[in-house]
């Protein structure tokens, strides 16, 4: 595929200056781009590469330096470099429209039109798949499922019965959606099992990574929320509910009943305790331990979560203690002194 | 299914107070029961809730106060709960008796009676499967593995050759049961693989969540005890041993060959450095980091795990410390100022 | 199977102290080891058990105390017991040779000499499979993968499509590599996906545990050199490099476009931002949060990680934090009473 750099400029709606008819062929970062690519600078930081960087063309903001490299000037050059990977990447479906012979679909679910069911995938009963849904090899979705239109099921993802997804989801492989809730009620020196009798809520333009564990509720539901976005490998217990456009870094774990509002942004390896709410727009760093509710529109970090300016304080009071331990111990001798 | 609320005080050996011919189909959580929904309180906290709830009846503990509302009074109100829970909803087999055409079983594979075997599932030679053992689809047992009664494995669940699982055990999607352990030795500027040919035994009554790592020991066997529950995405790594009745939370890794003894419970995200012991009714505060052996019938918490008093205190003065830094600065200008 | 002293200490290279003709089924621990199986002592804290070991001979080094027990004496004994377990556990094929009859292979794939396809393995159109290889059932290879020789793929892994695969690499079950790497670019109140169309190399001699998730670059790859080990359940997001020879254990999670040199040494549950570089030979601590670039030959600790020493330095000071909250208090006391 190939386009001219004047119809990437109106692709992006972008000012360029430079040669229209020059033919570019892919995009590439501005340090290893080439000649017949086009880049971008978004953070100023790159902008030295501008001297020297191979590519045929770069995207930058409309205030960046003249210089005498062909640019395309656009408001804001990140997204508009997106929309040309988009076009140059158009997404390639990689399996087959219709069921794979191998697939084992329950005669009693549905399946509707232009689906991609793959080698292996098993669909079990009374499960209601949407329009242009496409479920990769080796995935299985129990009984009573319903899936919504344009989803995509990576390979080996697992949906338990009675699980709910939306539209326009992906969920990568491997991830589990409805296992059972981690309950136990002691009785003696044992443990009775808590039937997990609830489901597992997943709805529209959520993304979910791969190898995550999202557990189903004990009663009512665990809820991904419209646009929520997860990482890799992270842990949902049961009757968790995540907001609307909240994005989650990988391996954090959430633990039962516990609320995240809309907005959040939640670093890697964080962990959240059960029952807690989180307020919406609220950021949490990476590795942070969650121990009680957090209010909205506010930064926390550090074990246990706290607000981050304190945090980066305690952080460098720290840093200073083995000196403060001299200190002290030299006014204590002072003081001594000074008695006797 | 229905019960009356006199069956329901039978089934949980309770005291009713109100009408015994009153027709109930579910449970719920006080805050959302309905009308021909019975509920329960445990905790105190929920008490208010008796006022308002739309429950039919609500099972509490023989010494909660007098209420006009109908009630059930038992000595465990939450395990009465559960009873009720258990019976509306009975566990459905979501894969059917029999062996799915499409599964793929080794002639030399014994299967017990009344299995239910899922579409794709794979057994390899020798295995020995015991009876009502349910392997739902896309499971993957390596040759000579040996199943007990009554066992679950979910979906995508793979046991590794020679693995020993026991009686009446559950094991969730994803989870690996047997892999290689991390073993390596440094020969020079690479590394040598170190064989493992260790097994896994997991006993009876075991339960594991969804997308662990149980390693295969390098020699003898990673053992996870009688009445054992794990969460999801847990490591366990090699020659690791699990005793009866621990609990333990999502994320939490074991290093090799640490022992953990009887009734521990570990929070989530707790890490273990390898060939430690933890003794037994011990609990670990969620995201500590377990450096040394630890005693048992103790609580440890933090990175690196303490006493929890300990830690606490730790904690609180380090709140402390930038105006202490402050406090400091001020004490050294006062003797400064006097020697002066 | 079974060797003679004589050609066992013929295998390693050593000086046999004892009866050559002793017969050895096999290798067991020294604490375990009974008549037949002969043993190794390496770390000195274990040369006690020379007195009460069953092995019927102990693989020694050359300076080890004179014993009267049949010895081995070795350079290095811990290498020369793994050579000798590994004569007596030669790797059994768990695959059989050919292609299963229930494994999907797409007609454009090839696949080389010698090669085992186990049950239900699906591999995409456009694939290229070297000689030799092993892929276990339910094994999902998406299109345009290429697998070098004597490659073992175990149950369950999925590639996604165009990753490569060198030669002589184990990856785990439940493992996914190539999933969309986590890019998202907010636009208003919701997210666009950022098309993730670069790729993954997997150099050969890499070994990969249970269910970790390897992403797929935004442009470029994601590289792992030659000879790296990772555990299981680790995190590698899109656009990371991990050097030749380096070791990372469990749970550890690496943010987009971090570096990390040759012959690091990573613990488990170590979180690293993105975007930095971490220097060869290099060790970094379990449970550490690695928040900027780090020099090679060094030792990090800590939350944020910090040299070794002064992160135990700082440890130890908070240890004494509390005790110290009342030391000045007493200061301030003594100087208040002095001024008055």
């Amino acid at each position: 595929m190939q386009m001219t750099l004047a119809e990437i400029a109106q692709l992006v709606s972008g000012d360029l200056d430079g040669d229209g008819s020059i033919k570019i062929h892919d995009v590439a970062k501005i340090e290893e781009a080439q000649p017949g690519e086009v880049s971008f600078i978004s953070n100023p930081k790159y902008a030295k590469f501008m001297e020297t960087t191979g590519a045929s063309a770069v995207i930058v903001s409309r205030d960046f330096p003249v210089t005498k490299h062909p640019t395309i000037r656009t408001d804001n050059p990140y997204l508009s470099f997106l929309k040309v990977l988009i076009a140059f990447h158009p997404e390639e479906e990689t399996v087959a429209q219709g069921v794979h012979p191998s697939a084992v679909i329950h005669a009693t679910a549905r399946i509707g039109a232009n689906c991609r069911i793959g080698a292996c995938a098993v669909i079990d009963k009374n499960c209601r798949i949407g329009e242009n849904v496409t479920l990769h090899p080796g995935v299985v979705v129990a009984r009573d499922v319903q899936v919504g239109n344009n989803t995509v099921l990576h390979a080996n993802v697992v949906l338990r019965e009675q699980v709910c997804i939306g539209n326009n989801v992906i969920i990568h492989s491997g991830t589990v959606v409805g296992s059972d809730g981690f309950g136990f009620a002691r009785e003696g020196e044992h443990y009775l099992k808590i039937p997990q009798v609830g489901g597992v809520i997943i709805e529209d333009d959520v993304e979910i990574g791969s190898n995550c564990s999202i557990d189903r509720a004990t009663l009512g539901n665990t809820i991904i929320r419209k646009g929520a976005k997860l990482d890799n490998l992270i842990q949902v217990a049961h009757n968790v509910e995540i907001g609307e456009d909240t994005v989650i870094a990988a391996q954090t774990g959430i633990s039962g009943s516990t609320k995240i509002g809309r907005h959040v942004i939640v670093g890697g390896q964080v962990g959240f305790v059960g029952h807690i709410e989180v307020g919406s727009n609220t950021t949490i760093a990476a590795q942070s331990g969650v121990s009680k509710s957090l209010p909205p529109d506010a930064i926390f970090f550090g074990y246990p979560a706290r607000p981050i300016m304190q945090a980066k304080r305690e952080e460098a009071a720290l840093r200073k203690l083995p000196e403060l331990l001299k200190r002290i111990a030299a006014i204590e001798a002072k003081l001594k002194q000074t008695e006797q």
